[in-house]
């Protein structure tokens, strides 16, 4: 069977797995003070034009959000996200956990609107019993999307605005970060830094064994940050382990070379199904495809293939993906294009 | 003026208040724990079949909400309501804020069907990653709803059907549930007991001072409630004041008649809008009245009436709100049903 | 029998039960914005000498300590009090329920010191590891303490002064605040106002049928304060109720007065055991008092009094105590006295 | 400089990275669900007596800990523990964070008694007030404790019956399991197993990159566990990564015989100090020695060591720690022993 189903069902790139046999031996300090941790904050922050950035190293998404979020919000405030935002849909209510509501907005693609956004503030602001609801002050967008959409760098630019004019924060969730700069035509991680107050770098769908890197731009988020990180049982005791997998990574490009050929490959596949004239249900440019097959064709592709189920469209048609990623081969790429053709 | 805003802008009924001043000078155990509030108990458990209901006092409803959820639920477990439900747009995230998502469904008259529960608690049990989401463990309805519509009993069966289906508890938010009891034309306490686990029988709009009995008929519920209660600030001193003000409503069924008055004050209201061709938003048989107004009628009517802007409709109209209470006089109803045949 | 076990076991002073009686069929905001809420806040601001304090009136205490609280932490940091605070020892984990660690110190008297304030900050701020462990943020004591014992003026100074060196806020629970300054030789509400960041004026205990009022005199802790009273469910629907209350005490100083009269009653119950040879367990010179019974004395005084244990000293003796409060009368306190000497 | 600070500061055992190089290629499904998680649950269990126990594999130790406790605890519940216990002293306060007290018991060598556990639980059941106090629910301890020390079967067995009849969890911290068992007279993971509701058996500091497996035994405690695994931000996409580390580990026994090797070479530590005079702090057969030193013989050691220095004893002597490890050499140990000798 050839996997299409996710980007995270294999280990690490072999270049991560050699920086961690080769520097297995070696002694640190515990707790990511370390000077691999160092060497990795730095090479990431050589992209961006923030010299007093904070990085830290996080071993899952799932807990960066929602430590992102702890550190930003007040009790009486919420998150804002589009409602097939990963905290909202598939993070087992981590935030709200945590205390905070979550504000969901209709998004047929995945992602948010400036004027969305400013809606929802506008009503909070101007409500009378503004009391009586929760303070809108973060926005969550993902980057790419869970839909494998993309920001335009004037929407993200956008909704920086928005986020200024009402006061919250822009957080940008980004699992997929290599995959969506790889595909992007205008963004940089320079623009990203620049516009949001935080956001992630994953690591685990991009070539790590695990680990996401979470740049807080904003220095009224730095303080203390490692104390969130502990109390929520984050702060991995063999710290090091991150920086290393980072550095491989990050230098020579490594993170940007293997994703962008992961997406080269995903338009591979937008292409086939496009010119067999099956729908996209999302317009993406990036290493995840999300189709809609009828149950006879998806019949005949699971046959060889591992792709993943989204939602069921109607009784005969169901949304389902299709991902690549840093180890996909192109052989199986070619498989599938050829079987696309044959449906 | 003549406030028709809402039902809690006024003290307590001259026989609540009676009562505080009868008792005042008499000594008591603190917390809860003397006769008035065993006294109020057995009055409000003498119109259920429930001999081993706990039935608990205290001073607000977000309160009780809140805190009757966090009763019931673990930590990954989440509440399913109208998006219209009170404990999602009006407690300041307070759920929430004690850890719990609530999963809100769409209804245009504030009520929830069985159909509509029945596929979230669906979706949730038969998802393959249910993990990754929180599991729906307890449906919160209000009775009457928050824009005064009431469900059937055949309604109520259905969600207590569906509930106990799939292993979920049906709480009942009774803030205006004398209202509501006046207004139905087949639920009485009894029924609620029978159907839901636990509900609330709201005195603060229904001629209290102040004061919820929350009424725990599922055995499951009831261990250490109290504990619960302590632990969110909400164990009142002087508890007795509940005990006393629950007993001087519900002796002579003082409750009962109070809120049929009112509604039958809010009938004549729907029914000279209705006769005048202005629509209702939603229909509803009790206390209060929300009904679509242009903004020309709104400057007419504000001359001489304190009513509730709700939201906008259009930019011509507004949905407002009309609410009658126990202490509203028959003299401004028949002003207001004046007024109405003159706009 | 003769109830001395506490200060909460009787309804209102008259004057506040005459306050609500005559102001009861007025009509009002609800939610706190009304005029009574306003003119008891000015009446309290005018004790003070800080025109930009804010006064929220909660209706209970461990409701008014833990929204403070939450108001003033971030999720890593912790509150400090003596190992008898009311927070640590009888609000059944409410800090904690919020989220945050209570840090216990030894307190015979159940005051606190600056040097022990001191000692935990400065082992925090020197700590290399201190993100393992929680910050100190606010340090919690009471006015007068659990025990009945009172802070000097110079012992305030100096908790303010370290908290002031380690970016502590104070805060300090005056549920029996009025007993508090009665008994105090040099410390007035405009001098806790200049030292404490917080501080609460308690009404349950002092006259009214239930209250607190909360001055909130650091800037950087009034924002949104509101948000977070309607979170955790502290929004009283009538809240002009407080209001009204409030300004039955303060007008006219009828607060200090009938807490003035409370203590001399304490101080003669204090002379009297002081005299028959029995030991005060703490020097209080407030309305409790803590002395130390043989159980033949506790059956001797039982007959007639009610008291309350509190701890057993060894297996002869136990320390209880005698509350005098507003409504204590003179007859009772000769009686008790008259009794001590027999004992 | 040879380093014995501590057993966290180097990578895996070869073996634990070589099977994970080996497997890097595989194809895995996320989340835990996967063959090796499987096998890896399957080798533990093959040394314990309970076929229906829970093994869940977890990144760390603080992770472990507090998502246990969350698991098991309900809001107004606490956990006990002796004031020495990681999850009060070193975890910044994840357990209050997520909502609950916990109640600390002095101990002088970082261990409870049965008989400090049955007065704190009997003081809550005995109390006439228990709702304003916290119910203590679940007692944690390490094995070995945080000095060190060891629990007898006896102690155990004790602690189990205490627990048993206050209705209490025991929860055993085995962050260094492996060390405790190969020091441990008469305890086996078997033992454990059978007194203990939940345990873990910890990889981190015991060969693996990182890694603690979470053993539930008690079937109370079992149903929906992934949730608050995933709700916390703790379930590795790549969850494979554990059990490949943890079947390396338990087949063949190499995670005891590690162990075993550190914990010799500790007590050969502990030899040469005491041959010396120098006296333990407390009394510790694992691989954690804690002896109290001058400031002279610590700048001495220093010159070639690295320990970790502990809590100041007096303004001579400080409490430092030496620790070995699975990758500790005799070469360092036997230097070591020497340079104690020339002190």
């Amino acid at each position: 069977m050839i996997r299409l189903n996710n980007d995270y069902s294999q280990g690490a790139h072999p270049a991560v797995l050699k920086a961690l046999t080769e520097t297995n031996g070696e002694s640190h300090s515990g707790y990511g003070i370390d000077d691999w941790c160092e060497k990795a904050a730095q090479e990431i922050k050589s992209h961006l034009d923030c010299p007093d950035a904070a990085v830290h190293f996080l071993v899952g998404g799932t807990q960066a959000n929602f430590i992102a979020i702890a550190a930003a919000l007040r009790p009486y405030q919420s998150a804002v996200c589009a409602d097939s935002g990963h905290i909202h849909a598939h993070e087992t209510g981590a935030v709200e956990h945590i205390g905070h509501k979550i504000t969901t907005l209709p998004s047929p693609d995945g992602k948010l609107t400036a004027a969305q956004v400013a809606a929802i503030a506008e009503n909070y602001w101007t409500s009378p019993i503004r009391e009586h609801i929760t303070q809108p002050r973060l926005v969550y967008i993902s980057f790419p999307t869970e839909y494998g959409s993309l920001y335009s760098l004037q929407e993200l630019t956008d909704l920086h605005m928005v986020c200024e004019k009402y006061g919250m924060y822009l957080y940008i969730d980004g699992a997929r970060m290599g995959y969506g700069l790889a595909a992007s035509r205008d963004v940089t991680l320079r623009d990203l830094a620049g516009l949001a107050d935080m956001f992630t770098i994953g690591g685990t769908k991009c070539g790590a064994l695990f680990g996401e890197a979470l740049v807080i731009t904003n220095p009224a988020l730095t303080p203390d940050f490692r104390s969130y990180i502990k109390q929520n049982g984050a702060m991995l005791a063999k710290g090091w382990l991150l920086g290393v997998q980072f550095c491989a990574l990050f230098e020579n490009g490594l993170y940007f070379d293997i994703c962008r050929k992961a997406v080269a490959q995903a338009l591979q596949i937008r292409a086939a199904f496009a010119a067999h004239g099956i729908p996209a249900y999302v317009d993406s440019p990036t290493n995840q495809q999300f189709v809609i097959l009828s149950h006879k064709q998806i019949e005949a592709l699971e046959e060889k293939y591992v792709f993943e189920p989204d939602h069921n469209v109607n009784s005969t048609h169901m949304c389902v993906r299709f991902c690549t990623s840093w180890y996909t081969s192109d052989e199986d790429v070619h498989a599938l294009v050829e079987d696309i053709e044959k449906l």
